[in-house]
């Protein structure tokens, strides 16, 4: 299976989210992201059409937005 | 690994949405349940802490929201 990737910003629902992604999936199969940490990685969850954190883009490339943390406008703050 | 629940009630993003995880977590591994077919499910949706669809719940009975389909009160019609 090819890779996920999992987008996040650290916040409280994020980092629940994250644990059960991780658990489902499997730690080798998605790579995650802090955009909150690493703001240079925003363009790119934009351009994958991540809208708000946290989410899930697939192997596939479709987005699975999961609960509501935080918008990529705040995070960008 | 035990089982996740995932709650759709067909519409498209809901569709959507259980094409990735099953093929995410494996389809061994979740059972899908169609409360907009199934209504005497959509109590124990609720039990569960279900809102909207589609929705997942984890072995651990987390929820998670992913994307928004339809809250339950309009999948309750």
């Amino acid at each position: 299976m090819s890779r996920s990737t999992f987008y996040h910003a650290g916040c409280p629902v994020c980092v629940s989210a994250e644990h059960d992604i991780v658990s489902l999936v499997g730690e080798e199969n998605v790579d995650i992201v802090h955009i909150g940490e690493d703001k240079t990685q925003i363009a790119e969850a934009e351009r994958s059409g991540v809208q708000s954190v946290p989410a899930l883009v697939t192997p596939n490339g479709n987005v699975l937005h999961i609960n509501f943390g935080a918008s990529l406008e705040e995070v960008k703050g």
